[in-house]
């Protein structure tokens, strides 16, 4: 009568761990999960940690892009990324913004040349990495909510 | 060095299983988590059943109440709710959708009386419960997709 959920290991894919405590749906969002896969994705959320609560999200068959990876920087500025192959955690590291983003986020001004129809890409310079601040190199405008911007 | 993820038994809560699969992200939209609980969330997406594959969530402290019950129903109507009370099973049982819903869906047709400002809540005739389909008891639109109409 217990019903337990039961996660088994994987073989290979990635953990992602000490996520901001309630962002996992957002890291799944930055992933496109589950449209982009039909692999098993395994998420906890408010889980305990040495340094209070955390989220966790693991996905089987599949390792991220610097892209998102840089992504989920911008939301979970503490997370680590494991890559398990063949069981064994075969990379650990943790998330570093870098000094620069370009391409990932929007500028919140709307009449910002990277919002305008002209051949610019959104370009930002990380004046925080934790928590993430953000400054638009263009327009100066610092966005107040990162997570909604993120394209 | 292994990375498990383990999921500890729940002493009170509800573990809603047999999600339609891909579909976990929705039940958690509909239960508005992470906003709505500081308990531990945990979430498996495209494990394997007997019947193929399903969704999984599980929600510490917290039980469902019957409108939230109705919205799972019209995205995972396979879904089955079990009530954990001091960490046995204390209820088990499948979501059904009601012969009419109001009020937790809108209707997709603007000019719908409805949507207009007057005092009408919304109410639809359920005509299929799997696939979910539902139609709008004043205009008779029926919603393409109706995950996206869940208030």
């Amino acid at each position: 009568m217990k019903k337990e959920l039961k996660i088994p290991r994987i073989k290979d894919g990635t953990v992602i761990d000490h996520i901001t405590p309630g962002n996992a749906v957002k890291v799944l969002r930055i992933l496109r999960i589950p449209r982009s896969t039909s692999s098993v994705v395994s998420v906890a959320i408010n889980v305990k940690s040495h340094l209070g609560k955390k989220d966790i999200v693991k996905v089987e068959n599949r390792e991220l892009d610097p892209h998102e990876v840089d992504k989920i920087a911008l939301i979970a500025p503490k997370a680590t990324i494991n890559i398990i192959r063949d069981y064994e955690v075969a990379e650990k590291h943790r998330v570093r913004l870098p000094d620069e983003i370009t391409g990932i986020v929007t500028c919140s001004n709307p009449t910002c040349v990277s919002n305008a129809n002209e051949p610019v890409k959104s370009r930002f310079r990380v004046i925080n990495s934790d928590p993430p601040r953000i400054k638009c190199y263009y327009c100066e405008r610092e966005p107040e909510d990162i997570s909604e911007r993120i394209i």
